[in-house]
């Protein structure tokens, strides 16, 4: 399959994931109907929608196609119809979520290439792709962005755009550097889950 | 009057019942004098800035035209001096509230139109154009967003839009459209309101 | 000195004392170390992207000029390094934060004029400008933005705004401006915190 391809699968999976994350959030929340669309919605292309905002790429990419749409609603129904088989449904729904922040770093850090942008901000850019929709979700849900809390999504993001930049640098081939790019992010917030393992929080000895 | 000088008076209304809207909550939340001014301009231009964003229409309206700006003052420094009136005044705030948001669905429908946009994406810049302000103005007050609660803003505001684009598929005159979508958001909304009349929210069986 | 020089080291200092801000609040909500960094950098780089983004000037300012990323980095880790001294920093981060809204409120406003803009919007972009990244800060750590409460920051940056064009319309040279705006933001901000002063909340004699 050609990058293109590889692209569209990635984003779409990623998509996905992320609107059943909001519509669960949102079910949790006791929202009706429209409010769990809602934040479906918001959690999927939220990310890629500062992304796109920040570098001037408007009208940002949901209002030019309307595939994330079409792919957000059936996601949201879905998440609606099978969300008392939570307890099946959490394992892979967090298998998805994880593979999609690896997924939407990879794709913001190419747009940023696209942009021509220094790799400091292209690895940014990957880390507000992966990582703003869920800080959007946890905002109109009132609760501290968890990409600050526990589960290191920025540290995994980062870590993988790091990895990116230094096979780019040494012109690896591309399918290898998004595979261990991905598979970066992807392993250090499964290892972060799976051992309770969190970045040291920065203590203070002083009392306020 | 032509289909602009109706468009003018209907943004103006608006833009007055958010202003007063976001200077009461301000109020409620105890803040000074600049701080309710600020809300009640977040409040009210705020649907509209998220809109004009997302479509890339910078600078965003209220940079290039100061009227909100001036009738937002002055609608706030009412609110502020008949604050104490409010028995009186909640009702026709609520009012006001409510075809407000009426009426900013059909602006934002026709701003996506006039940008050649496909009517999904039309009927959700009404959404963000009516509802928006109103989630900024509960997130800097610290409260869950109301529109994702009780009172089905969102659910109005999406219900208006498909009325629209069917009855505007149908050839139907444009000022019976106006009329006829307007109506619909305001009636969801009244209903819901004096019925306390929801959505179902989404339960769920299972215990997590 | 030209204006330029002035302006980058104004720029800079800013940028350090926003950053500095950010990285010690996300400290006290106990968050990892790229959770500090990632406070840091929106409470500094906030203010500016949001008027940039609002007057459509794209990539935004820290895209497509690394300076400020650099300097956040470095202030930032010095927060981290020196917390415990917090005690013997505190008076100095204070009047580092209360410069630093003194700067960014002129930087907005000659952005605006840059532009051709209303002086009251001018105004409006210069508090953004000063403020908004300290919105953003405390909404992302769950707080009502401080804002809204004692500190009266948008009351400094509006009334440093009127007296910079009431000074420009005499045509008072521009460096004279410049000290006389910054003063004006930095000394009613600190005769509000150091005599507890603030603006009347407007109070309410009915109960709801």
């Amino acid at each position: 399959m050609s990058n293109i391809d590889v692209f569209l699968i990635v984003d779409i999976l990623g998509t996905i994931a992320f609107a059943i994350s909001g519509a669960l959030a949102a079910i949790r929340k006791r929202m009706d109907f429209f409010g769990v669309l809602i934040i479906a919605f918001v959690t999927s292309v939220g990310g890629g929608t500062i992304r796109d905002l920040l570098i001037g790429d408007t009208p940002v990419t949901w209002i030019r196609s309307l595939t994330s749409s079409y792919v957000i609603f059936f996601s949201a129904m879905a998440a609606i119809i099978f969300r008392n088989k939570l307890k099946i449904l959490r394992t892979s729904l967090f298998l998805f979520d994880t593979i999609g922040i690896g997924l939407f770093t990879i794709i913001g850090i190419e747009k940023g290439l696209m942009f021509h942008l220094h790799p400091f901000v292209c690895i940014a850019l990957g880390t507000v792709s992966a990582c703003f929709g869920g800080v959007l979700r946890d905002i109109l849900c009132n609760e501290i962005p968890v990409i600050f809390r526990k589960e290191i999504y920025a540290t995994a993001c980062i870590s993988g755009g790091i990895i990116f930049f230094i096979l780019r640098h040494f012109s690896v081939n591309q399918d290898i550097i998004y595979l261990l790019t991905a598979g970066t992010v992807i392993s250090i917030r499964l290892m972060a889950v799976i051992k309770s393992w969190s970045f040291p929080k920065i203590e203070m000895n002083t009392k306020k």
